[in-house]
């Protein structure tokens, strides 16, 4: 028989042991600063309509997996949460506002694969609609500065901007770019990548928008890239704007925002700055924009972000439904971290159930069951082997304790427990015994 | 601007709501269940290469999402975990074995939709490789009845069958359909539609299988609905089979595996009975295979089920690697759990905080976050509004108190409490003094 290549698509990835393992902490991290702060749950579909997930997001239209379905629909994969969630609104007329959901989940993107970028990532996303407040945009941080810190793996710098406020600027530097439909635009995409390929590409590129000129783009990522302390020198950028009240009411929203984070006295391993000049690649935001970096590596890229997103569920409602929302990118994270070797190792933990001979599978599932019941990892024995395999496979999978099962421990209901750490051995012992040498605590 | 139509595609859902608090619920038991018995937590990519999903799953290939890519590749969402495991394991060849691992993720299938019937669904999959005994069954059978038994909403009844019995007994009765090389396959496909279309219909498909006679189909169905209790009647199917080593040994192993069920001294909402009959659709069954009913509603059909495959990673490896894996139907089984009405209706919990004026919100956070560190879910007003309105709100959010933070609590940094459910007010408390009438308990 003709046997098949077992292989993964490029950019695709199974996950086990400790990997999956911090996976599970960050979802489940994310389901608690969920929970406590009120945020429903939600799921939508991989698949939707082609037409209910293109169009808004600029660059990443181009990386979305498409094709006709055998009904002949146009189909494809979510490449984020937050446009079917815009659907899931829209579709929904009577959710209690402000409505606050949080969602895990799959998305899909056809971009280049390369170190912390998959084809297939997970993303945590809070979102709350209904509410154009400045509470909302903190609740939304908030969430996921806490997710972060108690991941305790490291510290994170989450840079704030504005939409609003960049827009403003360009208005002062690079005025003329507005005669086209996508100056601004086009604009917002070049100094996003900033970053990435430096001010000098920046200005050049910049340069090149029509009715922009070189000297506005130079004095715009001059004035950007001014720092005060850590952050933007805000004092400088509103001095620019004075004449602008859209953008000047923007910088005051991002200073409140910053005032309040800096008031909540709890320990925080995210430390909020101003910067104006992120821009992020999504065509849907319309205010606050943020991302965040691993102190520690920084050119690994953003591991979290979102910003205000006031027309999302314009596109298929007249309703005005503003929303904000920000999203942990669960897999960059993970990537990161292993990057930094801060993955545990695993420890000794639970039970191996070694079976002295075959007919006892029946007392050593109870027993299992018994102390599974209380929490206890139990892993038994499925394969007959001798003894001396059976407990180097219970120390080969990392356990505390082999607990032998054979005839007299059958016959008289107990079980022997060898610690696998120090080899003391404790014979036939009660089920309850056992518990107390296993669970000390209770 | 011209609307876009919010809509999902057809058999495609969202969930929120009591329906995904039940999802998680499931999912939480899921990872207990397997957890405590030592499954690792495995995740698989969503697409695949179709050639690697391909050509096992028999009925389910034609309701394969697939599609080429924009690289040209031949690609296909899962229709289940199973294929995509042994696709891990093969391109792992240095898996510790016996391996266990569970999975929770959703499959895409293209097939009509009907109630309780989705085209994109949540399994949830224990799957043991490398050990073909009866404790590795046991053990995956046994995951599976816990999960439905915590989740203590109703009765299953579990029914358990053999590949190699219900071979033997086609090679009794209809023993020439094996002259053509797909007639096994033929008749078991047939008579998994028992249930769907009854047995008279059944009789006369498979009299239409080359090699089939009537005589023979009738007699073979005869057999197969005769009951000895609850069951099939062993002792009779026994008879049948005498001089067939290979389906009598089947037959020996599906006996201890119910003696060992019936063994353990745990309470299980979950019955196991014989029924060799069932035969599941999925062609890379080779042992036991089981399906799961809800009592109470029977006519639902299969809210899980598995079995034994002892070849399925040979499509990709030469190793001879053993596998029994069980599925939880996730999406099915909360489909019908609706049905029934045991949803539970979401009791008054957490507290909403209420602001009196706007330039609270500091403090309002502040509090917010003590109680929330405390587990206690803690949902801060987003919007200014009069306090009527907000108490309004907090009552419709189904809340168990509100927490007032006005002037007065601001400057005393103190918060005033009212229990929504009997109107009684706690004026200027401390933040602990507020957790004590929140959390009791502590």
């Amino acid at each position: 028989m003709k046997k098949i290549e077992a292989r993964k698509l490029k950019g695709f990835a199974d996950y086990s042991g400790t990997t999956m393992s911090l996976r599970s902490q960050i979802m489940e991290e994310v389901r608690r600063a969920a929970s406590e702060a009120g945020f429903i749950a939600l799921q939508t579909p991989a698949l939707e309509y082609a037409e209910v997930l293109l169009g808004e997001g600029g660059e990443t239209d181009k990386q979305v997996f498409m094709w006709e379905d055998n009904g002949g629909r146009s189909v494809a994969l979510r490449y984020d949460l937050t446009v079917p969630f815009a659907r899931f609104v829209a579709e929904n007329g009577n959710l209690q506002m402000p409505y606050k959901r949080y969602q895990i989940g799959d998305v899909w993107r056809a971009e280049k694969p390369q170190k912390g970028r998959f084809r297939e990532f997970c993303q945590c996303d809070f979102d709350i609609i209904g509410a154009d407040t400045l509470s909302a945009d903190f609740e939304v941080i908030l969430a996921i500065m806490k997710v972060l810190t108690r991941l305790n793996k490291g510290t994170f710098t989450m840079t704030l901007g504005h939409r609003d406020v960049l827009g403003g600027l360009l208005k002062v530097f690079l005025p003329d770019v507005f005669q086209s439909p996508n100056g601004e635009s086009a604009c917002l995409i070049v100094i996003d990548k900033l970053d990435k390929i430096g001010p000098e590409k920046v200005v050049n590129e910049l340069s090149l928008i029509s009715g922009a000129t070189r000297e506005g783009a130079q004095d715009l990522l001059a004035l950007l890239q001014k720092r005060d302390g850590e952050g933007s020198d805000l004092a400088a950028i509103k001095a620019s704007l004075v004449s602008d009240e859209v953008a000047t009411a923007a910088l005051g929203r991002l200073e409140s925002l910053l005032d309040l984070v800096n008031a909540i006295d709890m320990p925080l391993s995210v430390k909020l700055v101003a910067d104006l000049k992120i821009a992020r690649g999504l065509a849907y935001y319309t205010g606050v924009v943020f991302e965040t970096t691993l102190d520690s590596l920084p050119s690994f890229g953003s591991v979290s972000s979102g910003g205000r997103y006031d027309q999302l569920t314009q596109r298929f409602v007249d309703r005005e439904l503003p929303g904000v929302g920000g999203s942990i990118g669960l897999d960059r994270l993970v990537a990161a971290f292993e990057e930094l070797g801060v993955l545990e190792n695993t420890k000794r933990a639970g039970v191996f159930v070694v079976l002295a001979s075959q007919g006892l599978e029946s007392w050593a599932f109870q027993a299992a069951e018994f102390f599974r019941a209380q929490g206890v990892l139990c892993e038994v024995s499925l394969k007959p082997s001798k003894l001396a395999k059976q407990f180097a496979l219970a120390d080969k999978m990392n356990r505390a304790y082999a607990m032998v099962i054979g005839e007299e421990e059958n016959s008289s209901q107990t079980v022997t427990l060898k610690d696998l750490s120090s080899g003391e051995q404790h014979s036939k012992l009660s089920l309850k015994d056992a518990l107390k040498l296993l669970k000390p605590e209770l």
